[in-house]
């Protein structure tokens, strides 16, 4: 299951399709990305007695997705949430390529998941700091850039001065057909 | 439930019996303060269908205990461990007073924490940066004085240089009567 198609490294979609035939890549259809199941909003995604609900989350590209647990009788308590480069720990991803859209992301984030309960296990999809868990109400309250307002996130995002994605060129091809990696050199 | 006597501010259990008589207070016998439960390693204590195990991690006081969910059907997965002032996210709490042990602090983390699985939520006692919960795999990564070895561990403890609690004189003996709180006056 992807979240978006990243600009940085290459999904394991691929990887593990090549090991196990029968697994099934998913992808936004908003992405443009190919996969064996393209899903959108509101689409859940089942796997034993849990499922995964999908939001969209556009902004950092216009394909991101949110997963979340679902509610019911043996669905986890607290709630789930895997958010891509949506929302980061404290943080959230760029909107300067690949249809980024800061105005977007912040509607998103606001609408999507800071409107889940504030005990909501965030799960974003990177941190360079070690941390893998958060939760929506710390993120409400401490997010160096969500909490701001609108207009400031939008200055805040205009003028991040990142250094164009060295392996943009390879990762984006290789991510929008979800890894069928024959497409990648080794040294990838 | 109390993970120990506290230092540095008085336990929420007396103000919470004088509203809820039936309340019942929890502490470790070896924390020495009294409370309506005192319990010891190993012992479980129920609430509706969950319960959680008692594990003894002295050494920031001689009666700390972290709490943990335990294993079965319908118990939460992950699991979650209340670590009071044991572990903190990326530190830990003080060894030079009330029959703090850096030596013992070592072990009791070691030995009882990092021991669980490394999903285990990790919700300690207190945080200064707006952190609510982190992982055993990374606080077994990167703590910032647990990842050491125990004899760089104990230097670390030995020369925090530390200012002594304001309010420990207050504190302490509150607390080791579990929040009768009659015994303080009004403006703490």
């Amino acid at each position: 299951m992807n979240t978006h198609v990243h600009a940085d490294h290459v999904t394991g979609s691929g990887l593990i399709k090549s090991k196990v035939p029968e697994v099934k890549s998913v992808i936004s259809k908003a992405s443009g990305a190919k996969a064996d199941v393209l899903i959108e909003h509101g689409d859940k995604i089942y796997f034993g007695d849990l499922f995964l609900e999908t939001r969209a989350t556009p902004g950092h590209t216009s394909g991101c997705v949110t997963y979340v647990t679902g509610d019911g009788p043996d669905q986890p308590q607290p709630k789930m949430a895997y958010t891509g480069d949506a929302l980061l720990i404290r943080g959230c991803g760029r909107t300067d390529f690949q249809s980024g859209n800061s105005e977007q992301l912040y509607k998103s984030v606001h609408s999507q998941i800071f409107s889940l309960p504030k005990d909501t296990y965030i799960y974003p999809a990177h941190d360079y700091k070690g941390f893998t868990v958060s939760t929506v109400g710390e993120e409400m309250l401490y997010n160096l850039r969500l909490t701001k307002d609108e207009d400031t996130f939008k200055g805040i995002m205009a003028n991040l001065n990142l250094a164009y994605p060295k392996m943009i060129d390879v990762a984006v091809p290789a991510n929008l057909v979800c890894g069928y990696q024959d497409l990648i050199p080794k040294s990838c």
